[in-house]
């Protein structure tokens, strides 16, 4: 018998957003158990959310210094394993770096952390201590989105020749028109979000995408930011021009005030020998364009897609699996690597990932603010 | 602390198709336990499944008699609540019958049983032990079904003067040109499926979402069924005129050989002041036509929807959710009844469906029979 | 040089809805003048329509008789060729049958008569005055619907098991539910319309798009016509159940009452080893289902469509032609059969489809007026 | 009556791709007639189309300038009024410049020239000789485009903060990867083709797009242009972000190598209170987006469009009309102008469209060959 994985998570309690997300993703695989955690930044209401979830109190911690006391305490076939962190963007490295360098594996919400040495240093302490350590870009555990990987990694649309990703929001528009109400708006507030809102939030995951399907290295970024006001201080759209490693090009928008959009993420890749084009709201279908040929559109379940396709998703074709599925396809891969499994590539974004990541972020506001000169990754 | 509800299986084991779907959908309201169970007809491989999960194997049962004699012995408190049907059709009714008779509330797959004086039976019995008794119509778990159903309820679309469902799939198409292949295929065999095969399994779901959403019941039907080959006994195609109790007329169209359709089902309502469409295989959108207006998209997890399809979504707009949330939102709105919570009107199908869909099996199956004549439901 | 085709126009004046589609399919293909006719049953009105097309007045005639003895005596070089009758039904016989006689070629509207035996009269009449008589089932001259009559007659789809076919529209919504103003409804109205409103003049079409792709012949029919209120003598909603002369079923779903509803057909064939579909208001995306393959998506100007796809478009992919395009292409099949020049199959629609839709309206009548009985067409 | 306007050619004969275009949509309003032009640089291929078409010879001229000299003897009323330009774009600029000094109007497709002063030079002729010039940006000739520049006319979106255009297509990519393939293009050819391929093709089809439905002009350019080979002299894809005069930002993004596109024209205008999208691929459907309601699909012959918009369709909806459609409604608008009437504005792009253009393909080759510096426009 495979026994369960002991989960804990950081946050993710009663008033988080992300929280259930990362929950039934876990439960989805059923092979975590969820023992314990520092739930909410307010130890009470922490208890409170222990106590609704049938958790044994004395797992629910008040701050992660004693939760990583505790737990090591415990014999090992006990202590929790692995750790979500699901905080605020701020805290992210400080709870990463102690955990991994106390021998927890780790979840951790996407941005990895608010500067690139800080992943950089996580980066170093994940090689050393030797734990999985799995950054939730969830979009790229979509099973379509695995099955355009691997139709690229094949060599299925040949040599990239363009690449195209958008992410488009509108929810920031009711906000960023009025002064006070921007103020309320905690991704717009540096000391929480940190250095970017849109491109740290929202272009990075396109950015991912990018590099996660294509599986070319983004070279160098040219980009223009926009915070619409003055006094806001976090960009809240942006365009941002790529050169590829392979000399290609490519572009990322991203807009939170792309009115009216929900989370109208589109990519678009296109090679010699054809293209391959997905959207996170209609997830359950890639299409496939050729030359001289019908368009093709692959949906999941079917057995002509890869296996890794086929794995990532839980039913017959024709039954749509959505966000919550995908993220737990990304709790699967995590659960496969901590039970020492091999595990196949991109199963789920690693703390390399989480590095590339922040060095986009870095490179974008470094060439918006230099007016949109060309930086290097 | 609302304590969690001790969740019981019928099959759903290792082999089970819908087994996993059943699972998770309990598993994502965090209040399901899953407790024991007769996972498998071989006690062996039911085990190991328990094993598995990680589950008390003494809650592991070989059959349901002894299931019920041990579990009523144990402390209420300790007890399995509610159980899962999962098995082949033909087993419904005898289950069924023996849980809810024993003060066990059930959660059975459709059909409810294989005839119409099964499930008046145990429409008796559940209204005489005061169990709760869900049926799992999934699809009325979608947050823009139950929008649907609302706007129809608060006369969005007026009077109802037309109704059209169609369910169609493949999956059959490979097998019933082959005397061998269809033999191998048990929903074609009426010793396992019951006395229908496509209106049996997909057509009554067509059906069940025209009531569900409509509030109309159908008075009387005109069918018209396909066995494709004079030696397979079950129907794999049909087509039934509907005349509504309202005095409007519809019709439901379902296949299995409808080749290359994956789970293609589509509802259309039209009334005096306008229109809702929706379709499973993008389950996001609900489309409202109207007269003089551009056609609206509806889509979940957005203020304007009702409280009841707010309700039915985790997840802030522009984040797919499927299946398994749909039958999430059943499992849900069964945890409210079974904890003496109001429940909302379609929260989840009960035992009521279940006699309706029977009736509409078989006046179907006696319309066809009778070479198309109007049958009364 | 190929000399342009002398056109005539029965109707298709200044009140004329159709007469301005006809106009411009004829321009379209740079083969034809229009030279004159009776523009409208005013006199006036169709001179005031002559002079403003700039037409010579003298071929602007008040009855078909005086364009008849006139245009007979001109010489065979200036004489009109063909005429196009685009006035109500029920004028539709009587002028198709003494333009035939007076060996003039007939471009006729559907329905092409009111009843069946007008219907074959003409049939005998074009037989033997051997002149080109054509049918505007406008749908059929969409490159798209060409391509995939092609694809199942050259056996890509297999043995059909399967034809559904839909046209809903909800234009007679605002007019049916009052009395006064649906007496004013020359479509509700007999005399003008015929014995039938909804199967007449769209149901119609949906059959004739079935025999026209599938190359099969409807050989029974069961209709349930509604007309939605007593005191309505005409049909405005019905669906047919269908038996093809290859054993395999089918349905026909039309409505004028699908509230919201613009042109809506769709059309579904589905054979033993795949599907094609296709939508009027898409009309440049067939859809091809295959099992264990990924979906494919046609569209015109390219080279794998079939010659005869191919000839039906005038430009380049990804650049949308529309209904005009399509009766265009219905009158480039008539020029070249006037022309004497060998027509590929389904070029244009024929009298003998006219007759087969006349032998479907009547046989529909028929079985909805004997409480839904099959009728044999 | 209105007579009909006489209409010359300057190419579009048997070779031209554009030509039946224009042609077709000069019938479609019944208010133009092919008179005569220099069809082709081959004077016997140009008699031969003017010959099938049906044309007086005499008027079939082997050069602009005996076109001119012969036209301009001839009385008023019978003399040709406007000439269409659809000889390759190095031609556009002597053409346009001695037919609008010899008093013609002029259609012209795009580009206007191939240099911004050719193009001014151009605007100052127009004024000066009073003629009508209009510059053929057919895909503002759809009506649900002109819907969408009323809308924005009218404030429904609100203030504009965010533009985005795509134009992909795919069809240099077989060409482009071989040395010899890629000599044969004469658009690759700058002396033929001008200074670009890529974003004078079809770039400023996007540009136009924008400034047509916005009623902003784009202030400074950023391009980052891709020629893919170093022997190639012109682009075949660039990305280029925009700042509008009103301060927001915006990106057009333009593909000749994004295989597999065909011509995926795609508008998208976010405002303050809403967004506004188009796509050329489904011209009849135009979706505006609102904060906290349901999306909306604008569809033509709906008398919810503007007058605008109602005037640029011929029939009901439901019915498709393509791009014949939208070029006739250009051309109706010129007829418009050249009889004296007044047109609304935006019924046809005039040579202040073409000075526009122009300055935007300058200023895009002038930023991209500085390395992405901001070029005025």
């Amino acid at each position: 018998m495979e026994k369960r994985i002991r989960l804990g998570l950081m946050g993710g309690g009663l008033s988080s957003f992300i929280g259930i997300v990362h929950r039934i993703a876990a439960y989805m695989g059923e092979n975590y158990t969820l023992v314990g955690g520092v739930f909410d930044i307010d130890h009470a209401k922490g208890n409170e959310f222990a106590t609704q979830l049938g958790l044994d109190l004395s797992r629910s911690y008040d701050t992660i210094d004693y939760f990583i006391q505790q737990e090591n305490q415990l014999p090992v076939d006990q202590r929790i394993q692995v750790v979500s962190i699901l905080t605020p963007n701020f805290l992210h490295y400080e709870m990463a770096k102690k955990l991994v360098s106390a021998g927890f594996h780790v979840i951790c919400e996407k941005p990895i952390t608010v500067t690139v040495s800080e992943a950089l240093d996580l980066q170093v302490l994940v090689q050393k201590y030797q734990v999985v350590f799995a950054l939730t870009h969830t979009y790229t555990g979509y099973p379509m989105v695995r099955q355009m990987k691997e139709m690229i990694a094949n060599g299925v649309i040949g040599r990239i020749q363009k690449v195209d990703a958008q992410y488009y929001q509108g929810w920031i528009n009711p906000f960023i028109h009025d002064e006070e109400k921007r103020k309320g708006v905690w991704r717009l507030n540096p000391k929480m979000s940190g250095q970017s809102c849109c491109m740290g939030d929202i272009g990075v995951h396109a950015f991912n995408l990018i590099e996660y399907t294509t599986g070319l290295e983004v070279d160098k970024v040219l980009a223009d930011l926009d915070t619409m006001y003055p006094d806001n201080p976090l960009d809240v759209d942006g365009s941002t021009l790529l050169r590829m490693k392979n000399g290609s090009k490519g572009i990322i928008r991203a807009s939170q005030i792309a009115t009216g959009e929900e989370n109208n993420i589109i990519i678009a890749v296109y090679g010699e020998k054809g293209a391959l084009k997905w959207e996170q709201e209609h997830p359950m279908y890639l299409k496939h364009l050729q030359e001289d040929q019908p368009a093709q559109i692959y949906k999941p379940g079917n057995g002509y897609n890869s296996a890794f396709a086929q794995e990532s998703t839980k039913i017959a074709p024709g039954h749509p699996e959505g966000l919550f599925d995908a993220m737990g396809n990304i709790y699967k891969g995590v659960a496969q690597a901590i039970n020492g499994k091999e595990t196949r590539s991109g199963s789920f974004p690693t703390v390399n990932d989480g590095v590339r990541g922040m060095q986009f972020i870095e490179a974008v506001l470094s060439s918006s603010s230099q007016g949109q000169k060309w930086v290097q990754i």
